[in-house]
């Protein structure tokens, strides 16, 4: 074995967990503790162990060392172990785990998210940092998830697979090629490829074959993303390489993918909700759930406080009617073995990382406490150890740059004659899909006139890494607002800066304002700015506690209905209305996208 | 992506199957065969698909492009294939894999074992190449595998970890530390690190420890060797990081196993015979089989051809009541999973290895046809393509080499006084252990003399790669000779030339027609070669058909039995006498082995 600096470097320079010198060391300890040659650091005494490789309930004592669990064992040590806890007759769950899930959707960094996710049970998150990626690239990702191994939670990354999203329709800060792509898979927390949009498998996409080789070659899987997806095209999908699907709606979609081999993700977020439909066919009609496990995707803080994180979706799909141990074993165990890290997690088992939940009802999980790396971390509900506080540096801090100062006047669509008939992307509340519509707007002066009593407003996209300083300019219809302006820096998957308003200047406040924060959401009106939530992290999370973040969420939002907004989430229908690949219409920097047929459209259809 | 030669080149310098640039043109061509855009290569209509994932039997029909399965439908491609083949409404079930194997014992060169394991539907061999490790090392073990991607089977590597077995008390041609282990694992081929001796774990060994470590961090499995093991034992065993265990004989052993996270690989081999005994537990008493698979570990060619291969572990298991799917599974997709090569194969569905079988029954699987890389390879028991035969360098067909020339008087044991009371290894007929016997021998001039009518007889061990002229001397019972001598390069795991013999010269004679043949097995007797199977590729195996060494063995067994020899298998009692590891002693080139207590004894007990 070489030495620890070499050991690092063939990771890739990502900060592993050990060395392996380290890690032999330990790896010692924890087999004398094993042998009870040495005293356990930790035994918790007295739990209904839940095994889920033999499904059954166990009443037995977890021994632990080094963060690992290294006896299970009704019998004592003759060592007395340096701390023993009482597990109170609890059952013991292994620690659940999100298969997929966009960290940045919370708006929180990973330590903020902790008390969000972990007194709900959720150890592990399988994040897919699309978003940073598009903002930052390489480099700026390394940056973020150096210390992931500091965090009361444990995160592996599924390499983003569609960095740019729509390369030539849109300008992002940051790319991932097949040599980006390549060193990421590389790092031991690297689980897999991440989602591979079926646009690039069906137009047969180098870059993205490429990548899904990659990680073959590194005995690493690929996730799907096969929405909608049936017959040849699922087939073909799965030829290429893709190893699951987290957009599956039907039962019949789910039995289709799981008699190809392909897992299913059952999702359970905050407008995506699955778990009823799957589930419910599932207890119906019957299927092996070996390859079945649960993931957010997207889920809000909101919404995981009120019902629940990962064990939601497992307290529901057994009110459904699934045999709990099979419900907990798609949360644990079988994505641990999907994505190869069942040496480390998924069950309560020696040489596995001590993640576990003590909980007193196993149909409907609410952890009294949660155990990460041996360590308490959460109880009753309230995380019970501050997480180190990440510095970011400036890199990640300091990612919202104008080309050049804007003025009043650049909000402005331009026109010839008296009138134009324009393309229009008509919202669909809820949803993230919309509509493309058409419109017969006045022109004045060479201007498109805003008509606001029918809801139909300018909106700009605005190029935001100081690149080129492109500004797209489109219509929508949805928002509602009577005045004013309403802006953002969350804007899929480029996140350029997107505004909608009524009056240019208040657009170009609501700009600036956004420069001034570093990114977020704000609401504009008579010139000022009426509420901001900043997002200095990438423009894209806060730096802040979730309160705040959360206080300051909902002020923008009501700002926005004082504006005269209709929409719940104003600002989330905001950052959809941009991506570039979810049908119909979409704005980017570059200008309006038919995402059908991948190309820049015009404004007018005259 | 860097160009091929680097590719290459950051995979060990094994020739993989294909560069990623040459997989991508493939890739697109599977892909688009599986859009029906262009023409599939093969078709097998009308088969009865056994679906290891749903659990079903479904009528359909496989599209096969570039060796890999790319469609599963009932309906025609509009593109009439390449070649349409009827599947005769037989069963399609995924080709069979051998989870742990030690290719060595049958004596043949992987082409050569082709004719004989291919026909009974085995198409993945996962094998411990233990004995050419320790014979050649790293370099010979890569010479070796050099070549296995044109064979009509598919061949992984588990990492042989003990190479030697027994440092310091054994000389052998090859070692495989740390880093050459490191770089063996590097090899794409390469799926684990072979099964580790307890012992290793039980003296935390840094060496092997390391080795496990260097597995996980390339996210390869480690495959244990649990012979025996219980409770705090199998516990540290578990928690050292091994995954899995083919040593295990009773039910109560598969239980604990399997409740610690362990895959079980339920073997049947020539002597080591389990299906019996665990798979009626399993139907018995019920367990989850999905981390249950099948090995042979070590089966002779013969037994093979009288009995089958691991379709017979298969066969059997359904004979003993298990679900017949459930017994296919633990054959194919079970083993896939647990070493990380789902992706590639275990089931027949898109994107994997068109490896399968046609069998007229799922109760007792006979392979009507073998298709390996969508290639007919077997029909009716015979196979239909010539494998290449590979020249192997002189490096692996030369290693038979004393360090001197010997002469009579080597093979007498000097003691003093008039008789010895001695350590006598005493020979269990049809087991690899053996007990610890003494005998009281008369000397005389300085030399022990045998007790051919007890049948206390000397043996030798005569180091073999040139290094140091070794000789290790003790006393057996067992054999049965009543003249002449008995002689193999065959002897666990250190492979130097072990002989048994009445005669001096007979022994001398036998060792010189070993030097002469470059290995092998002989009987000698009156100072001439009575007969001889010879083995020269590392002295362990023949570059012969099997015909010619089923016939070659048949002589040497007959011939040993003209000496007097009582035993069925006179070579293999040979080849186990002088392991280092297993109970009670061993002969090896450094002397008697006191196994239970790791360290070398004299022969006299005064």
């Amino acid at each position: 074995m070489g030495d620890e600096k070499i050991a690092v470097a063939r990771r890739g320079g990502f900060k592993v967990e050990q060395s392996d010198m380290k890690r032999l060391g330990k790896l010692k300890a924890e087999i004398r503790a094993a042998y009870d040659r040495e005293p356990l650091d930790l035994l918790v005494r007295d739990v209904q162990l839940v095994n889920v490789y033999s499904a059954e309930i166990v009443a037995t004592n977890i021994g632990i060392k080094n963060g690992r669990v290294v006896t299970i064992s009704s019998s004592l040590p003759k060592h007395t172990p340096t701390v023993v806890s009482d597990g109170e007759h609890n059952y013991a769950i292994p620690g659940l785990i999100d298969a997929h899930v966009h960290i940045e959707t919370t708006l929180l960094t990973p330590p903020a998210l902790a008390e969000v996710i972990v007194p709900r049970g959720t150890t592990t998150m399988l994040i897919d940092p699309m978003e940073i990626s598009n903002v930052a690239g390489l480099d700026g990702l390394l940056v973020f998830i150096n210390g992931i191994e500091d965090l009361p939670y444990r995160i592996f990354i599924e390499v983003s697979s569609r960095v740019p999203t729509a390369p030539g329709l849109e300008t992002t800060g940051g790319a991932l090629g097949v040599e980006e792509t390549e060193r990421l898979l590389d790092l031991e927390a690297a689980v897999s490829l991440g989602e591979l949009d079926p646009a690039k498998i069906d137009t047969l996409s180098d870059e993205h074959l490429q990548k899904i080789i990659a990680a073959q070659r590194r005995g690493k899987i690929a996730n799907g993303h096969a929405i909608g997806l049936t017959g040849a095209a699922l087939q073909a999908y799965a030829t290429a390489g893709l190893n699951d699907d987290h957009e599956c709606v039907t039962f019949d979609e789910l039995e289709e993918r799981l008699a190809l081999g392909m897992g299913v993700m059952v999702r359970e977020g905050s407008s995506e909700r699955n778990v009823d439909a799957l589930i419910s066919g599932i207890v119906e009609h019957g299927a092996d759930t070996r390859n079945l496990m649960f993931c957010t995707d997207d889920k809000h803080t909101a919404d995981i406080r009120s019902e629940g994180h990962i064990n939601y979706n497992v307290n529901r799909a057994i009110e459904l009617g699934l045999d709990p141990i099979e419900a907990i074993r798609m949360a644990t165990l079988n994505t641990a073995q999907h994505f190869h890290i069942e040496h480390l997690l998924g069950s309560i088992s020696p040489g596995r990382y001590a993640d576990f939940i003590l909980a007193s009802s196993i149909e409907n999980i609410e952890p009294e406490r949660v155990f990460v790396n041996g360590e308490l971390v959460a109880e009753k509900g309230q995380l019970v150890v501050t997480p180190p506080r990440v510095a970011y540096p400036d890199k990640l801090r300091h990612t919202v740059r104008l080309h050049h100062q804007l003025i009043d006047e650049d909000f402005m669509i331009p026109a010839s004659g008296e009138s134009i008939r324009a393309r229009v992307i008509d919202l669909i509340p809820g949803q993230i899909v919309n509509n493309a519509i058409e419109a017969t707007l006045a022109v004045k002066g060479g201007i498109v006139i805003a008509d606001v009593e029918h809801d139909v407003l300018p909106m700009f996209c605005v190029e935001r890494y100081g690149k080129n300083g492109n500004i797209g300019r489109g219509l929508i219809h949805g928002f509602g607002l009577k005045h004013g302006a309403i802006a953002g820096s969350v804007s899929h998957d480029h996140h350029n800066i997107v505004v909608v308003g009524v009056d240019r200047r208040d657009m170009r406040v609501a700009v600036d304002a956004l420069v001034e924060a570093q990114g977020g959401f704000v609401v504009v009106s008579d010139g000022a700015v009426q509420a901001i939530l900043p997002l200095p992290l990438c423009g894209l999370m806060s730096e802040e506690e979730t309160e705040v973040v959360d206080r300051n969420l909902a002020e923008v939002r009501s700002a926005a209905h004082v504006l005269g907004c209709l929409l719940d989430a104003p600002f989330m229908a905001l950052s959809f209305v941009s991506l570039p690949t979810v049908p119909t219409l979409g704005l980017t920097d570059r200008g309006l996208i038919d995402v059908l047929n991948h190309k820049i459209v015009p404004l007018s259809l005259d």
